[in-house]
């Protein structure tokens, strides 16, 4: 099936009427047909398919224990009301790339396989890249046991209800002692191709990024009858709060996001008891991170001292910076700047670009030599129904992946 | 049934274990509960119990047909989270004033009915007072049947899952032609009594007051990778208009409130693509509140500008300044002030007391004569869990109520 056709038949997969974005959340029903339809993909292909005991997906073509595999792929789950594309992209393009390979005439050295690993966008448990954090033992049983849904739904309960053993989990280190190298092809987040006019880019390292939770607590009472000035009201604090966010992360040059909240009671009439906000921070560096996530704290808790508010905060999770292998990078630059492995003359520029987005492939990047493929996106906007990639530069990052895969994995 | 037993009764029905508050909301199995609550307690005082159009419950003293009616009540529902005492402290104190003058040996020449308005906090569909609303004609049938909730229950649906049935509701000016006058206790949602150290006061004027929605429409987009210049965050237009609310408020002498929000998608990683915030604001009289609102939604509509983010401002409901009937609330103070009905010596102060919360008795005042008793909130905390008034203001409560209705029912 063609790279049209694939896209094509995942379009509708999960896509929400209202919103046109997409909630293909783990282990529910959007995510089931995903799964399906990545499964169609290898069959059709006469690739050899396997779920992994943490639920990612695997289409090999050749024998997987002859060792030193080169893996590409990426992830079909979606954020709230995300894209068709940050995820799809990579694992689309990657059985087009093994189609273009074998339309080539290339001969394989080396065992390959596509990818799909599961709960990357953490949409519905809270945390990002469950599967392969559970593969490379970043994420232990007991702590994956103990992840709940808003509903209250555990994440044993899901895998279970969608058939898949939660006893089963936990680390796969001999699965990942089989590959030499991990290639994830990804639709950029940013505008950074745009600016240098680039079709295709080579990822240099991830951000650090973390996320922190702010619990203002004060008291809930009568909107109507409560004197403003007897009011411990949470939301003024929260309110400074996100405005001071923004300032210390545009003093830093860093961002620093407010995107999620949960009011308590929530009533139009009700001065809040609880105003629950997350921060997203991530910066270039370790150092800068910290500057700009202690100053929002500071300012937090002097906002909440004066209204007589409590704050509480909490790092919920946190991911240092990661440098993508030098070695794999630099191959990839150089397969991509000769005009690919096939040996034929393009002029390919191939710029190197930082990113603030985590990836399986930085939670993999601890454990086997990583890199990852940008494809441009002309608006930069991600994580919305509006995600967007041109045609063209699809089709170029086909054609790349296949280029980086022949010069990995071929004669 | 003693005022102790009845509340012993209440105390536990819709009260949720997590928060220590309430969850009545209309037509759930916790209002179904309330509303068995109160058909017992009229048939076990030999009460003639009905339901009427709209689902208020009566339990009448004599004939309902004979006119001239005397009634006093009010609502068994709560806010999310609220306390036990707004609403309920009033149906219980209307059975208990019921059982003193029975007590007192008191010769009604009047019908007298208790009454309990279905839906008073509209937690559930967003609109309050809707079975008041509706007997009086302020609410068609066609915006009744609109009303739809959080879950996208409708409230004909709503209705018709607890039995009763949507297409009976409407206008019922024939049981508003029998009541000569209506008489709501209620806790005191303010510290006014506590600061003139009064247990019991008598309702002057509702402040005019409205709920306007806030919806700032920006772009949805990745957290970690978009420039902060790149983006249009409606989060921030947000924070900056819950700061201007108070500013406003402050400057007027009024109070404003942002305490409900919807975001979307509401992910930490996710930049919103809609931030819905509801504004309550009251004053004492309509210049002040416009001044308010109108200063609240140009700063909004300045801040939302700066950020590339749209604003639509919907007022979505408003109810103007009420003035309780004159005639009857002097009667009030003249019977309190007299040491009540039965012509016994008591010295009771009756402070006039205007109030920034929405009554039943608000809506009917319009259509029939109605007074408002408030008893003392030694915190002033309200719709909290933290809600309380002392038990012996409560028995002062009852007392005055059996007064007024002697005064007014009895020879």
């Amino acid at each position: 099936m063609s790279f049209h056709g694939m896209w094509a038949e995942l379009l509708p997969v999960g896509r929400s009427f209202a919103s046109g974005g997409y909630r293909r959340f783990a282990w529910t029903g959007a995510d089931a047909e995903c799964r399906a339809w990545f499964r169609e993909q290898a069959e059709s292909r006469g690739l050899a398919y396997e779920a992994d005991r943490n639920g990612n997906q695997w289409a090999w073509l050749g024998d997987p224990a002859a060792g030193d595999a080169v893996v590409t792929g990426s992830h079909l789950d979606s954020v709230p009301d995300g894209g068709a594309f940050d995820g799809p992209l990579g694992v689309v393009s990657s059985f087009a790339a093994l189609d273009e390979l074998r339309a080539r005439g290339a001969r394989f050295t080396k065992p390959l396989a596509v990818v799909n690993f599961g709960d990357e966008e953490g949409a519905r448990f809270g945390l990002a890249c469950v599967g392969s954090r559970l593969t490379a033992g970043h994420l232990t049983v007991e702590q994956a046991h103990r992840l709940t849904d808003a509903d209250g739904v555990t994440l044993p309960k899901a895998m279970e209800a969608a058939g898949y053993d939660p006893e089963a989990i936990g680390p796969d280190p001999e699965r990942l002692a089989r590959i030499g190298a991990f290639v994830e092809l990804h639709v950029e987040q940013g505008r950074a191709l745009d600016l240098t006019g680039d079709a295709v880019g080579v990822a240099g390292a991830i951000w650090p990024h973390g996320r922190w939770r702010f619990d203002f607590r004060g008291e809930a009472n009568h909107a109507g009858t409560t004197r403003l000035v007897d009011r411990h009201d949470p939301m003024l604090s929260y309110a400074e709060t996100v405005l001071a966010a923004r300032r210390e992360a545009a003093l830093a040059g860093a961002v620093a996001t407010f995107g999620k909240i949960a009011v308590e009671p929530n009533g139009v009439n009700a001065i809040p008891s609880l105003v629950r906000g997350w921060l997203d921070s991530r910066a270039a560096d370790q150092p800068t991170l910290d500057t700009v996530v202690t100053g929002i704290e500071k300012a937090a808790r002097e906002y909440a001292a004066a209204h007589g508010v409590d704050l509480d905060v909490v790092r919920e999770s946190f991911t240092p910076v990661v440098e993508f292998d030098h070695a794999l990078r630099d191959e990839l630059a150089r397969i991509l700047g000769t005009g690919g492995g096939d040996g034929r003359d393009r002029e390919i520029r191939v710029p190197v670009l930082g990113t603030g987005a985590g990836h399986d492939a930085g939670i993999l990047s601890g454990s086997i030599p990583t890199a990852m493929l940008f494809v441009r996106n002309p608006t930069g906007v991600s994580h919305s129904p509006a995600e967007f990639a041109a045609e063209d530069d699809c089709v170029a990052g086909v054609r790349a992946l296949a280029d980086v895969l022949e010069g990995l994995a071929c004669t």
